[in-house]
């Protein structure tokens, strides 16, 4: 990995320059304010080496790409029972669409559209509070970053629940169909506030190390899941991470990843490392223009494909 | 690799007694009458070693599992040209949907749908005959698999040929659009020869090499696509091999692989080794449900998923 | 009109020994607890002679029979503006789908689905309060029909507003896209209480006699509507009234009518009658099974088709 | 109806001078050619009377407006055993849509839809040869209109079948799911050469008579089809007849009608009148504009809407 910190200064710098930036999200206010020549990244290797470029340090939300720890949270707590509820296919549709639901009786495609996350939110409640429950996905963060520091921007989470009305259809949609179990404010509060997360590209990578390591902080040692669970995380992330886009990551980035409309893009390197890019600007399909090419170049550049022979 | 071997063999003798061996198609007469008894399976490592098991070496029916070699070849023919006409994104539809194409405007969503696979065909007949295409696409498998054998079943392209009413509905639906530059019966003659290739296990596991070793023959080689193009097929593959099926595999296996209607399946362990399997019962989705089953037990037991630590 | 007492009579009979009366909706238990056995008719002719059967003083609940009032109110606010925001074609799809909604940007299909219904709502807010709408509906249709005792159930409009999830989702959805000017809780009250409004066969046949009649009362000569809003009226409930249902109704009954899931049918003979059936038992596609055979087997034996050679 | 002759023309002298005048039908170029500035219109009344305006003499290609014709004769055949193969509720899609045809397990959703019209076609070769089932619907349609001069266009039915590859996609599509009995080329055949009818304003307004006369022909009184189902034809007409633009012709025309892509109209006034227009200009959805525009000013003046009040 020698040339890796080289690599990593490199796209930072690269990234800086691009002309074509994307679109940052403007439909609350919080988010339409960030600059659109935003740039981060970081990259962890397995013994906890740090390689970051840009605004690595620097805090934003963290939106869809939490929907992989409220997921992980979730399979802790009622397991395979989850997926009674939830499918596991890409859905071949925008993250925010109803259609599928409609023929589908309720149950969305998988955990990473939104109507997914909400049913994932509502498995989160369990027995108690939404307080209760967005304290527990912050908790669960902060423990996998080791970072007591991390927050939730509740100026976010409240432009969410002003202005979600798409979600509140999602949510009530599948209340009808009887697969969400709480009133549908206590499920979408628990989900718009793990969506407003803030956190840096720093404090993701270092998050998602589980992931990338059979399920273990490859430091610590602990285990967070089994490594077959891990594996298939990785492996939803894989074919649902990017919403109808995924494909196209897949295509040219070969990873693991998911998106955010904050910018966001966590990705896995399966053994080796977690890469947490970040820029505001959006494609068409809503992910992070930036942030994936800076993605693409890494993984060409370090042989980091999954679909790559390795040396 | 040492326990390999014991591994094919035991999963053999286990599917050989599995009770639930899912349906055999039965739209054509030489695929019903194939015995749901059948069960064959190959493993090809980097330096040529074979494990094989069961039927390995008994020719059956690839169908879909061709779409693969064909899109390999049109990539040849015309690069990424032909993504103007063919997307690289899940479904989310079934093999043989129609809808899609109705408000994408003539384009299928990937090359492994039927209607991708229609148009790689269109692309494959590019200023010849039928005849020629086809014959081009034999060429192109028996030096894959550097066995001259293998042929084309004219029963099985015939009775498509007579009953594919649907494929002609995607087909002709497409030439509506201006997607088929040829004449649909042409498009579709290809298409159904291609389709028809007889090859065993052994020979399917073989001809798939260049997919798990940066687009090379491992052993003589000899390139056949780039690194580049031999990891983004692998993708499709994970992302779209198995039609709407595809996430659980990617959750199970792991592995990219293509399936088809004749009970095989072809899998790639990037920098490994290639996977055929086949057993002609197919579960809901139609894909062969033993051949799912061995490859998540083999893949499990050999620690073979792309999204596990490689020791 | 000499046998249509007899007719009446004739109608009213058959219907009580019938012996498949459908499935009383059960979605809220108001509706639920209604006896199947109900059956009611009242024809009212122009010159106000009513000709009565079975239950036709029992008041029911008339649910979605409201919303050719609240069209009509809407109308008279607003006029052809209406259509800006709710198209005036067919769905082709059930009452309450939201599918169509996604593909045509929260513009529901026509005023006599749920979506489009609760847009005709939304409008009658206008610049007040729900309560004050709610008041307003319910004046009119006490002036149409002549009298005060008309109530709305307040147990139905509660039963709805705690259970009505996807109507929940369908207001959310269109205030997505910015089709609903008011709150979503203030809309689906206005819709709800309306849906509650409780009244007889009697007195919905002469609620709805300004349809029939170039849009004045033919009694008083009040004018109502104009004669071409009255018409334009007729036609969509002969085009939408009964949702995919209505053109079995079109092809069985042939006149303008609306279905609601209490069980009532409003039908229109224009320059001859309204008729009003109940009877609460729905079939497959939510319209009054005997209600509709009722209107049939009256139109057939009075010559009424609007399609049928008026003597 | 002293005034007729005065309105129909001053309604050809209106439309002569229309600026707005749609599109014309350019996918075959036996369509393309025809000149945007024709217009023709023709009433029929119930003792014969003709009134005549513009082009009102000039055949035409009656395209979908044959769907009349072809269902009469082959409900004629089959009677309701049709309404197994095909439906009878408005599509809520495009004519030529193949979407419902999916979810809806091949079974068209009306008669008026290409793929209901294709199914009809089908029904109409009985056991006898495509040219035998043509000879039949021309021999029918000269029948009605008592006149032997009607003819096929046969460069029209040619180029049909040289590009109609949406039509060729339906057929094959129904005929995967069964609901074809004939070869797909076969039906087709019918298909595209009773599309191909020739006929004039005068000539489908005299054909059309049956229509309005209870199904007999109101001179020589011979019966062509019963009171009742004459009726079901002009409810279809009514809510199928213009494709997703349906309820928007009752809207404005409030008659029974079809229209077809060669600009022609047919409208039925029940007792009164049958009413032939023709402009070969199309509005977005595919009917004539002028003529959509012509019916909805003689049905305003003459007061024929079926949802009006009859002096």
């Amino acid at each position: 990995m020698s040339n890796l910190a080289a690599i990593v200064a490199d796209i930072a710098e690269e990234m800086r320059g691009a002309s074509e930036r994307g679109r940052v999200a403007d439909y609350i206010p919080p988010l339409a304010c960030v600059s659109p020549d935003r740039f981060g990244i970081a990259v962890v290797l397995a013994d906890g080496t740090e390689y970051l470029g840009g605004d690595a340090d620097e805090p934003f939300s963290i939106q869809s790409v939490s929907k992989v720890f409220s997921l992980t949270l979730a399979l802790g707590l009622i397991g395979d029972g989850l997926w009674a509820r939830v499918g596991r296919e890409p859905s071949g549709s925008a993250f925010n669409s109803i259609v599928q639901l409609e023929t589908e009786q309720g149950i969305p495609r998988n955990p990473f559209i939104n109507a997914g996350a909400i049913v994932v939110a509502d498995v989160l409640l369990g027995g108690g509070t939404p307080a209760e429950a967005i304290a527990g996905v912050l908790r669960f963060v902060r423990g996998l970053a080791g970072d007591e520091r991390i927050t939730i921007d509740a100026s976010v989470a409240a432009a969410e629940q002003a202005t979600g009305f798409r979600n509140f259809a999602l949510a009530n949609y599948m209340r009808s169909f009887g697969n969400l179990h709480h009133p549908v404010e206590q499920a979408l509060g628990v989900y718009f506030h793990q969506c407003a997360l803030a956190m840096s590209c720093r404090q993701l990578a270092l998050a998602g190390r589980f992931l990338a390591h059979d399920g273990r902080d490859p430091v610590t040692g602990r285990c967070i899941v089994t490594p077959q669970r891990a594996r298939r995380i990785n492996a939803l992330m894989m074919l649902c991470g990017h919403y109808d886009n995924s494909g196209e990551f897949a295509f040219r980035v070969g990873l693991p990843g998911k998106s955010g409309v904050g910018g966001g893009i966590l990705a896995v390197v399966p053994g080796v490392a977690t890469i947490a890019v970040w820029s505001p600007g959006l494609n068409a399909k809503g992910n992070s223009q930036l942030g994936a090419l800076a993605l693409e170049r890494l993984a060409t550049r370090m042989g980091w494909s999954v679909f790559e022979v390795k040396g």
